[in-house]
């Protein structure tokens, strides 16, 4: 099927219909239409509209709670914990953020881990809070297990994205928003549907060895973490997975590891929990609380512009710098609109007709 | 030639003359042998003794300054900017990491961007002086150029390691220290010294094509980011060396990408420098300044437990949590002595004869 493309404008208000529909007030269902919407507008198709049925089925079955009381639970001068109440994570991790921002003008730098929270959308919207604050934003979340570290046929970790967003001057911010594992799961979920093989290196059956096979996921399979295999540094690759996940929820008090609840509501949470809910962790540093913000964002632009016009490969014009493509996906689906799956958009249809909500 | 095994006694105090030699005060000495002799232990000896008369040389030429006065050239309550006055950096990073932990205790966390600095050795050792104080630690440094982004064939970043230590109860602390390439510039090394070759994926000619000559280097060739290639994420690996790049040099005012003073003093530093030095950049935040220490520790030690169990693909009995085989190096290298490669301990010999000290 060919994909059909629809207006930010009517994405944006189906989703806010929905989200109000399942009692979020107007002001969380304007802030998790808003951060749900970013992915779409961004190029991050897996994390946008094409998850807000699954948002809905969570609250169905009572692991998301549409009216939280998100709160601090402890805290220093540039710390907190914060506890997302089960509210969505597209509300409680922008909230979160908020927080870091607030500590950063203060202290020079905020840090907040957040327990008992839900799927959060995309990574760099929350870490680019921080940019028109001259500030430098960091964003993590763990998420269910589909990632076998080096050595293990067992999935323990999630693909644990990290987002890096850095101020620049008269250049585009520097925004590094990516998985931990060589691919992200939306791209194996492109090939599901394409019925495409993957690259070697991307996952593993269940006994561990090689497969191109992307379905393997649902046979026991795993991704792997960036690196693909131990020759290649997949232990480092485990390295990064294994730090977002205890900067997220073992410092916050969430599940960590094969702990963590699945995001999907036909399969249940383990009997067994170590902690509430899925976990992140926020940061937020003032670039004036090391040198002059002009001085920094004037060597940033150097940076940029010594980056992107260096010496390429053949065939390449340019260097990608970390941030470009997102934005000028934004760019172009702002204004020629947001092309979007067509199983996507019949799966919107179906949920606009159970709430009852035109699409 | 076989490798000869030295006590670590002998080098210990090889060292220490060897820097009391250059001028440096008996404390600094200490310090910087410590530190130098940590990477010996821990069996990442490109970053040991192995480096000494390199430093020596840097010395020479006034590249380092033996009797540097670091200091903190702008601060606030979880931030500082040190100036490391051309100082050794095996001296000026655990001052840093200090003046980290003491704005941690006070503000919860502490970061430290330093300018002006050298070559820190391994950044395991400065990540890990968090740990006695129930903090986890961070490290990270840039270095000379020798890695080509994603498309170039320029070499425009160094293999800019980061460390990430974080303290566990019963179990042994979490460190885990990586270069952010697919194989540390050490790995290439002994492959240099072996006449073997790479796997596929750690380097390019200098037309960006595939190689496997470790020599390539010396011709042009680069290292690659982690992910070796686009295809399986090498864009990652370049954003995770950019931000390293980034918040060492960046934010302190140290020279960033190709900019880079080359470590050898052979190789003249770039004549237009945008910031002094190479920089580093350091962390530290409390434990309870998240949640009780106890409380964190014991879900550390079920984190570590439960990875380290996990059901493991054929051939191999367990998993590596990160900083297993460097905590296995010091404790038998302690006891029986560190294996050095014979052309190193000629180095070391005719370092000793040219300053006059009994080796």
């Amino acid at each position: 099927m060919d994909d059909i493309t629809l207006t930010y404008t009517q994405l944006w208000q189906f989703a806010y219909n929905v989200f109000i529909k399942i009692n979020c007030s107007e002001e969380q269902a304007r802030l998790a239409t808003d951060v749900l919407l970013s992915a779409d507008l961004r190029g991050i198709d897996s994390h946008g509209v094409a998850r807000l049925s699954g948002y809905v089925r969570l609250w169905e079955v009572n692991r998301v709670n549409s009216k939280p009381s998100i709160r601090i639970v402890h805290e220093t001068p540039s710390t907190a914990v914060v506890d997302g109440d089960s509210g969505l994570g597209l509300v409680v991790a922008p909230k979160a953020m908020e927080i870091a921002i607030e500590k950063a003008r203060i202290a020079g730098t905020g840090w907040v881990a957040v327990k008992n929270s839900n799927h959060f959308g995309i990574a760099g919207y929350h870490a680019m809070m921080a940019l028109p604050h001259d500030m430098i934003g960091m964003a993590m979340t763990n998420a269910s297990p589909l990632v076998a570290p080096t050595f293990s046929v067992e999935r323990l970790l999630g693909t644990n994205p990290i987002c890096v967003a850095i101020p620049a001057g008269e250049q585009p911010s520097f925004v590094a928003d990516f998985a931990t594992t060589t691919a992200a799961n939306g791209k194996l979920e492109i090939l599901q549907r394409k019925n495409q093989e993957a690259p070697e290196g991307w996952i593993q059956k269940k006994d561990g060895s090689v497969s191109i096979n992307p379905n393997e996921l649902k046979d026991g399979g795993a991704l792997l973490p960036l690196g693909s295999d131990r020759e290649h540094g997949s232990h480092k690759g485990f390295c990064l997975g294994a730090w977002v996940d205890i900067f997220s929820a073992v410092l916050s008090g969430a599940n960590y590891g094969p702990w963590v609840p699945p995001f999907v509501s036909f399969l249940a949470p383990p009997a067994d929990p170590v902690g509430e809910g899925i976990g992140h962790f926020f940061g937020a540093m003032r670039v004036d609380a090391f040198r002059p913000a002009v001085e920094f964002k004037h060597h940033m632009d150097n940076w940029i512009t010594r980056f992107r016009s260096a010496k390429t490969i053949e065939g390449k014009s340019q260097l990608i710098i970390p941030g470009d493509p997102e934005r000028e996906s934004e760019m172009i689906r702002r204004e020629k609109g947001i092309p979007m799956n067509a199983k996507v958009v019949e799966d919107l249809k179906a949920l606009g007709t159970k709430l009852d909500i035109t699409f």
